[in-house]
């Protein structure tokens, strides 16, 4: 491949396997399967997962949402508190597929209640202990303030509850996903004990890439909404819901200088392409990706001791050791793990499959 | 105006000052003022520095030297390590402006005189301390070996000596910066004292915000290349370099979600849209953003007590105390400071200007 400028590698032949790995999971635990397409934003990634059998999809924009919904998608949910300074495109779009929203507050079902023309579903957002947007698990008030508001209205109708556990992204080992897991079905239970007799299709929906990948207790759960696991990253590797060879992403980047006092090479590839999410490493420094060797099939294991140590907008600084700094030369290609792939495919904007085809990104 | 989506308002009456206040610095110091256009990546913008009579620019990209000579801009430095990959766009650039190139290392020299059809100039870039990349000035075994790959080469003629004193980004005070100034300069003389007999229209070209904004001392110094303080933010703030009604960038964000409990406002407007650079507050605290209020002139002076604490992809989190929490409701839309106006500016990629103009990013 002619590669000249930073460009986001993707690895077909790791990405299907780990989509049908979800799949099956979720197939096993006889729950709905509704990735999230953040990760990914990508049309024709989405086309791969309908041939696993998808038909329902999770986005975290409105404007996420057209692009799917003008891809064919009929079944889109929209992860992120309702903005209802969009109100009118979610309503366009409610006219064309079987869309449901995340309500964190009564402003916005209030809002939604006066305005909206066209049927719409919606989940309540509960916070596992994650604290980023979302009811508590204990505040039946206003979680009926919610319910309240919307009556007996028959555009808008309650789904269910849904949660993300962040917090499992912070955790260091199983057991502290475990933990956060069963807590967070513990307080599902409770809720979808208080509410399914008033709702009996009420749902309650789950999803991150942690709990999802490595654990096999969802009871209760009703859907699963992981993302990252499309492509997977450095991050997930260090929590431990993948392994190094499962992330199905690399930013290769042109070798611009080397330094050979401080055995750094400097790559044209920078904060504009990888995005400044970092990992620190057991002695606590900051590495914003790993460096894989690109080969006929994709790319190498990651090289021992050598990371990117520091970004600027367009330069990424890899510090290494001898041998592996001799090996390399101005003007070749080397690979970067991203640390957050879905920031870096974001940045990006585009995918290039390791048989040279140009894949989309919204 | 009517904004529904994280949006990068620009204040057109604050650029121009900026543009201003730095181009007069130049005049005054009788430095050619190449200033980096990086930061806003705009045509447009590029219009403005044109009016106040800068005739050459500094771009990090060959991508963005094509889109600026597509423009008319005819006096481009690329102030990036020769990308040898990307020699054909160099060379098909080469000849249709007076380009300038960075060079690091013998390779990309050999490459270029093995290969160039067109006329180029390059500059050799100088490691000041900043430690990224670049020769150590007292490389000058390094400095002679490109020189002398070079040779007579009638296409590839030696310009002169570049720094980046990124380091000043990491300065604490005034005294700090001052004092990397300084040695930069007595750095560059030294170059200057040598090479100026072989090379009598050699040049020394400089150039980062803190610098140049703050200090007075550019004796012996040719040219200037600051970029980010068309905008400024709160980095340079930070740093001293600005005032804060000096930055001229604001990211306008819908309110989504608020929680009383820990007096968070949840806004849609996460690490793509803002980046996720950070400073450290004085308790040691990151800060994404501060807060200020839009209002019919612009925005407001940053709301104390109330920055952006932490970003998931569409997310951020400011953290505030009861009395904005009590004025702020869900359906607003509120501003954020960048940390880093450059990586915003390319996260959103256009912008809008207070009079409601779009304004193209690359």
């Amino acid at each position: 491949m002619n590669i000249n400028r930073p460009t986001l590698l993707l690895n077909k032949e790791q990405v299907i396997p780990n989509i049908r790995k979800m799949a099956a999971k979720a197939t096993r635990h006889d729950l709905f399967f509704r990735p999230h397409f953040k990760t990914h934003q990508s049309r024709m990634i989405g086309e791969w997962f309908r041939e696993e059998g998808v038909t329902g999809i999770t986005v975290s924009s409105v404007a996420m949402a057209e692009y799917f919904q003008e891809a064919g998608w009929q079944d889109i949910t929209i992860a992120f508190p309702c903005n209802i300074r969009e109100y009118e495109k979610i309503d366009q779009l409610a006219g064309k597929c079987d869309l449901k929203i995340l309500v964190v507050n009564t402003e916005a079902v209030q809002f939604l209640k006066e305005k909206l023309k066209n049927r719409l579903f919606f989940l309540i957002e509960i916070d596992n202990g994650y604290h980023r947007t979302g009811l508590d698990t204990e505040d039946q008030v206003g979680i009926d303030k919610i319910l309240a508001v919307i009556g007996k209205c028959d555009l808008i109708k309650f789904k269910g509850f849904l949660t993300h556990a962040g917090n499992s992204y912070h955790a260091h080992d199983l057991e502290e996903i475990k933990n956060i897991h069963r807590n967070t079905l513990d307080q599902l239970h409770n809720l979808k004990a208080k509410y399914k007799g008033a709702f009996p299709d009420m749902i309650i929906s789950l999803g991150d890439t942690p709990c999802c990948s490595l654990l096999d207790d969802f009871d209760g759960v009703d859907e699963i909404r992981p993302g990252n696991f499309v492509f997977y990253d450095l991050m997930q590797e260090q929590i431990g819901s993948c392994r190094m060879e499962e992330i199905a992403v690399a930013l290769a980047c042109p070798v611009v200088a080397k330094n050979e006092n401080r055995l750094e090479i400097a790559v044209y590839g920078g904060a504009i392409h990888l995005s400044k999410e970092y990992i620190l490493d057991k002695a606590g420094s900051k590495q914003y990706g790993r460096i894989v060797q690109l080969n006929d099939n994709g790319w190498s294991a990651p090289v021992p001791k050598a990371s990117v140590i520091s970004l600027s907008q367009e330069h990424g600084i890899i510090k290494t050791e001898k041998e592996f700094f001799d090996q390399i030369l101005v003007g070749d290609v080397i690979g970067i793990l991203p640390v957050h792939s879905c920031l870096t495919a974001d940045a990006i904007g585009e995918y290039l499959t390791l048989e040279g085809e140009k894949i989309d990104h919204y």
